[in-house]
């Protein structure tokens, strides 16, 4: 594998046409240079979740090829499902995820946005890292009202394209493109059948309401499994770590009388967060992370002639 | 890297000349499909361990190679070190890291034992898993003696060599070659200046006297440091994971009035033993090691063209 590597995770509007999935899918499969790590169609949200590993040109033209089979078969006029979207391609968040800083992710979330409105005549809002306007960080605001206000909206000037328009796509909107740290997504399931419990403790751990710093959370029920949830995501975890997530968790919930059943972690995690747990866990001083032998054979040169 | 890997850790009986270590470690440098991770010369015992990893045709050259400058140099006849020893090359371990099972590094083993000993004239004894005689398993019993004692013994019909002999080498003596599981190095400290409390916990943890499987333990005293110290070789964490261990040895210091200050992991440590107790301590319920970021990475295949 390459030294310098972005994941990108772009959405698309659709989770129900087996074939337009193969469609969109397809541009990411057998391309040097791009891993499809994994793909998770929605019928309820009619969305479409794909998380790939890349460099940064194989996998803007692997992006590309699948945005023009998204916006030739999706049209959003007529689309319907339960997660707020604006465009067929909703959003593509770029992630630093080796040999590359946010710098380089926001630099190739901007580049790549310029062409892609160019190209697709798609006109996309710039969000977090790399938004443009400090309004746009947060991709609520510029999701706001979905594609039906937008439509309507977009010759505001607050709410004008960065790249292309003036207009929306007549049938496939608009794309959000932007730059993110990688995100854990933490779950903590509690033995409470009151999901204002999970809410009360989810307000009281999240970065917003003045809790843990880069921790978002929101508190659900899980009826079939008659427990409560607190459903965490972790933008950073060299600033909290998921152990500090689950103490303050635990600690909430013994004040009313809860207790954690258990955790999952949903996706992919970094190594490096897991590692850091353990040897927090087991006592051991001066612990490098050069001393994981699986971390360290990643790391070594490709320079092995590959014997049979 | 390639997807069929060992491990292998040759110990040679030279920690003091830096130009004849330097000719030993030479050929392990820059070679395709051999990656030098680590090498480390004590005076004291006047003996260099290597850490390789790499594939098994070129990791065999690279030994050999590496074998031809050790056994000219070194001349056991003269040679004095702390540490007990055969020969010039004392022990060549292989341990099945990747693609490969412990039968594979069984018949590594043997056969390049075979080789060996018909290229160097050092004759061979084979040990731990790749040990022809159940008494050889034990490489302690190999090296009874030492090199004094054994060039004695050696046509005594018991201490006959594998491969290679009837005698030993004059100067180089003979090698011990053996296939065995990646070993974890833990060390566990304790507040207190009673080697006599570190070497009975040691006696009640470990495999030999009864305690827990995969363990070897022993206890010493960390002079300087006011400490004892219970010095752990985990040879199986999916048997004994490390938590246990230390969970055991804080109880039985507890019960001795003291108490772990804190742990050291020597040298490598697959990530998976780390993951392991992270998911444990964190609670998290149905865990997989494909979830790990950096591992799968690892494991995607080398079909990239590289870009820039």
């Amino acid at each position: 594998m390459s030294r310098r590597l972005y994941e990108c995770v772009p959405n698309y509007s659709e989770g129900r046409r087996k074939e337009v999935i193969d469609r969109i899918v397809a541009p990411f499969r057998s391309r040097p240079g791009v891993h499809l790590l994994d793909h998770l169609a929605d019928a309820d949200h009619n969305r479409l979740v794909v998380t790939l590993v890349g460099q940064a040109v194989p996998l803007q033209e692997a992006l590309l090829e699948s945005a023009r089979a998204a916006i030739s078969a999706i049209d959003l006029r007529v689309h319907q499902g339960a997660h707020p979207r604006i465009g067929a391609v909703d959003v593509i968040p770029f992630v630093p995820l080796r040999g590359v800083a946010m710098a380089d992710a926001v630099s190739l979330a901007r580049s790549f946005a310029e062409r892609y409105a160019c190209e697709t005549c798609v006109p996309v809002y710039l969000y977090e890292e790399a938004a443009l306007r400090p309004e746009r960080r947060n991709l609520e605001a510029v999701r706001k009202g979905q594609f039906e206000t937008l439509r309507r909206e977009v010759s505001l000037p607050e709410r004008a394209p960065d790249f292309g328009g003036p207009g929306l796509h007549p049938s496939a909107g608009a794309t959000a493109i932007g730059a993110r740290q990688f995100l854990i997504a933490f779950n903590i399931n509690l033995d409470s059948a009151d999901a204002g419990l999970a809410r009360s403790i989810a307000r009281t751990i999240r970065a917003s309401s003045g809790g843990l710093p880069c921790v978002k959370a929101v508190g659900v029920a899980l009826a079939d499994r008659g427990l409560v949830q607190v459903s965490v995501n972790v933008t950073d975890y060299r600033v909290t770590s998921l152990h500090q997530v689950l103490q303050m968790v635990r600690a909430e919930a013994a004040r009313a009388g809860a207790r954690v059943v258990e955790t999952e972690i949903y996706g992919l995690v970094p190594a490096s967060a897991l590692i850091q747990e353990a040897a927090r866990d087991l006592q051991v001083a001066g612990f490098d992370e050069a001393q994981v032998l699986d971390l360290r054979l990643a790391d070594l040169p490709d320079r092995n002639g590959e014997c049979p």
